[in-house]
């Protein structure tokens, strides 16, 4: 298997997961119908590779392939069906998003490398692609984004990690695909401790204890 | 007139549709001066061209063609002016919105069509062009977008009727801007036959009952 | 120092005052720590500048200079310290915001100019520009942004006018980076003079007292 068919596996993989997470989010927090949780779903999907797409300067992936278009329908579909089992389990929404967030952050800063941005750029690159999706998505749903609330234990941190490894390898001219599944499996275990341990990153100084 | 006429003629007029909806859609919503109502109309009527623009790897036509700032802004100064005598009125808003969705749609999938796009993804292109402008006017307003909420009727359903007859028609070989026009036609009477008859799509499986 | 180091310059400076305003507003209405902090006001800093470059149909001054990042996560990392010096004081907060949107919103136009566009366009993208950053922080944020807010002065206005100055002197031949800092002076003194006296535009007519 060539490295960009690795690379097309684990961004439609990513695509799926954030098609599920998106959908079912929907169903759990606001009223919304099938056509909601089908736009939720797929919005959250294709929102990240598409913003990571704009910024290298790219046509969109999801509009080369229709295999990201069926993929994303896809998860939010199976996601509405699913949803009267999954709708009270928050643990699936976030391993789906921990998933998806790991897959995107290491595939943006993959493609930031092989576009020729510098290390800095490239991990922040992959930051907002691992990001983005769930960032829309509550956008959408009116509420705080998961990045930014100090309740939703590292999100940032974990994408922050998985871009820095491929960043890394490739520095020091060990660039391989596997280095990227490598820093996906460390932002989803960091991403997946944080929620179980409740690690939460310093309050500002002087802010009253939570 | 030439095809490209036409469609810069449907374009404008979508742009003042939104410019209309967004700007009546700030007063009756919101506590908004003459600078909020003009940036929340040329926002709203600008904004899901843009989108479709970025997304098709163009430089948006709003700073191609300074006709679409001027129309945006006449749309927006207008419904200041209206407000007093329309803002009370849910009905002029909604036609105006459902006109602005389905001629954005149309031309979105035509757009994509003339760029190479697939046939899924210029349906997709054409349904966020569509959905885009009213989509950033909930999000700046605070509020869920009409397209993901349940009480708004179906939204995305009809513009993805739009942009999908513009599409089916080209795939068969018969493409023709008259196509574009039938299926804003379409968009538009099932928007506003949805509004009408309290149409919504399914509640997810399970779900209480509204 | 050449002209487009002076630009750099300039880019930088709102780069930084707007990390600082991003950062502070975070602190100081909503529950966030150093990860949130940090992520507001990177975002606010970098946001304008790449909604810009984008715009203009280019890759971000952000992934091709780590300069910008830098900048950017330095003022976020000061405020976070500085934070419980400065968060019940609005009064910083807001000049910060002045300095970057009128830095943006002259750097806006002027870059739209060098692009080719016109007059009118680059206005609207030099307003853009300046209103840009605080509009994703309030989003982020689930506030309605202060572009459209009454009670907020005025802020469009001002950016509009240091925007405006610049496309003015460059139309009538008189083309020159100081225009540039002389259009931001003065968006930077509307905007303050407007906060301390209270202006704002006029609501629609009808509508309510305030």
């Amino acid at each position: 298997m060539s490295t960009q068919s690795i690379i097309l596996v684990l961004d439609l993989t990513g695509v799926f997961a954030f098609a599920l997470d998106g959908a079912l989010t929907g169903v759990r927090t606001a009223r919304v119908d099938l056509v909601g949780v089908t736009v939720l779903g797929v919005t959250t999907a294709l929102g990240g590779g598409i913003i990571r797409d704009l910024l290298l300067g790219q046509t969109p992936a999801t509009f080369q392939d229709w295999r990201y278009i069926v993929v994303a329908l896809a998860g939010a579909t199976l996601a509405f069906f699913l949803s009267s089992q999954l709708q009270h389990l928050a643990t699936p929404i976030q391993l789906f998003d921990a998933a998806g967030l790991s897959l995107f952050a290491v595939i943006g800063a993959t493609k930031a490398i092989e576009v020729g941005f510098g290390p800095l750029q490239a991990v922040l690159l992959g930051t907002i692609t691992g990001v983005g999706g769930g960032t829309i998505r509550d956008v959408l749903l009116n509420r705080i984004p998961v990045v930014l609330s100090a309740n939703s234990r590292l999100y940032a941190i974990p994408a922050l990690l998985g871009a820095g490894v491929v960043v890394l390898f490739d520095t020091i001219g060990l660039g391989s695909i596997w280095f990227a599944v490598a820093g996906a499996l460390l932002c989803y275990c960091v991403r997946v401790l944080s929620l179980y341990f409740r690690w939460n990153a310093p309050p500002p100084p002087g802010a009253p204890p939570a």
